[in-house]
């Protein structure tokens, strides 16, 4: 598949039913066992990347290093790849551009910097931005997101239909799909799902409706964030002190073999 | 610590009991989760970081790039840090400088590579490098390593005494630590012990004695090369067959917090 084969096959994905379920990747032999499970595209994680590469998440790393895993993964997989690239490192229509150049077909552009308390990026601002990345004629499908729910902003009793005005105001400006992270109810969430414009992408966190529920909601696309990265970091920890304590068992339990993992890449 | 300080720290945990028990690290957040678990040294895994980037193992991976996730992990870490370096990338004296200008204070040098077949390095030239490298004045605890068992090479009977035979020369030459990786049976553990000159270092694998067992039979460090990558990896996997099947249940059984893992890094 080209980039632009890919970027179109992306955006399809995004008109089911069936729901469009999405794997975080964070580095690449994640990424090739994703794409190995089936899944038709893969997304990466801000969160996943920068803390292996020793950062804290929210643009502390560089666009250069966050896209230097994003080209690694998606040189490694045959699939289309969306690269969350957080609110564009200070210049999302130069992101746009490295995020095509390295090979990913999707981008995440974030409305809030963890900085900026409770004050999200104007509405206009953001809409001028995403027809700016729009107008670069790229192979590019945009998700843009409103962290609203998230960071909690404002009075709880507003939040729907700010998050509602916010994504159908990026979707008039070309956003191809609709990111709320931090709704979790199912009722706000067949809201939003029923008054959005555009396709819907909620991140699935622990006590959300499962993924069968949230496609009879109506929502499009469900991706995990930093889910598996921090899933195998516990992991990680867990056999850490098991053998500080002396115990070679929980490393042993499940392993993918040495020969096994060097084929995936020859 | 200096860099001296850490280097001469680490070979002073050479000289156990107790056994000094190594993770293997291959990126930033999982290294300071081998920290907080209270490891007086870190080393790195050269198929984990080789995987995680994209290549299979074996020298496929510049060492720019490896030695890049190296210096990451000493950054991070208040600890004494060995590479594992392959067989030097050609140039193992320039490995070497790059190693100690990566602020890791240890690194492997093995004397066989997978493409050479049954062919180890021929002793007296392992020796001249390791000399060599001795002579560059480095603050680099030199852990020399034999093939002999982990390739099979040669008839069964001639390993045990051509592995202390090599390592003994090693020693000779200003190896630090003498990596015997492949043995794993108590009674040719224990004969390695107790005839090499210096310290034992063995690769811990499924079916071995114990870490306490180690101990007693003299092993003075034991190190776990990519089984801890691999471990996360078959987790990874599992979690990425069940989410393809529609369930979050195994990426949410266990999840370091997000919060927690940002702080790590403030």
């Amino acid at each position: 598949m080209t980039q632009a084969e890919k970027a179109y096959r992306f955006r399809e994905l995004h008109a089911g039913p069936p729901i469009l379920v999405l794997p975080n990747a964070w580095e690449v032999a994640g990424a090739k066992l994703f794409q190995q499970a089936g899944f038709p595209a893969i997304a990466t994680t801000s969160a996943g990347i920068a803390n292996a590469l020793g950062y804290p998440d929210g643009e502390r790393i560089s666009r250069d290093e966050m896209l230097d895993v994003v080209a690694r993964i998606a040189r490694a997989v045959d699939l289309p790849v969306t690269a969350d690239v957080e609110a564009g490192y200070g210049d999302p229509v130069a992101t746009a551009k490295a995020v095509a150049a390295a090979g990913a077909v999707g981008m995440n552009l974030e409305d809030w910097h963890a900085e900026k308390g409770d004050t999200l990026v104007d509405i206009d601002q953001q809409c001028a931005l995403i027809r700016q990345i729009r107008g670069l004629g790229l192979p590019i499908v945009v998700n843009a997101r409103t962290d609203v729910f998230l960071a909690g902003i404002g009075d709880p009793e507003t939040r729907l239909q700010r998050t509602i005005e916010r994504l159908a105001a990026f979707h008039d400006a070309g956003a191809d799909s609709l990111f709320a992270p931090g709704v979790r109810d199912a009722a706000t969430i067949g809201a939003l799902a029923r008054a959005l414009p555009g396709p819907l992408n909620v991140l699935a966190t622990p006590g959300m409706p499962s993924i069968a529920e949230l496609e009879k909601l109506g929502v499009a696309r469900v991706s995990v964030g930093s889910g598996i990265a921090r899933a195998v970091l516990a992991v990680t920890r867990r056999i850490a002190n098991d053998l500080r304590a002396g115990s070679c068992d929980s490393m042993f339990a499940e392993q993918i073999p040495y020969a096994e993992l060097n084929r995936f890449f020859e």
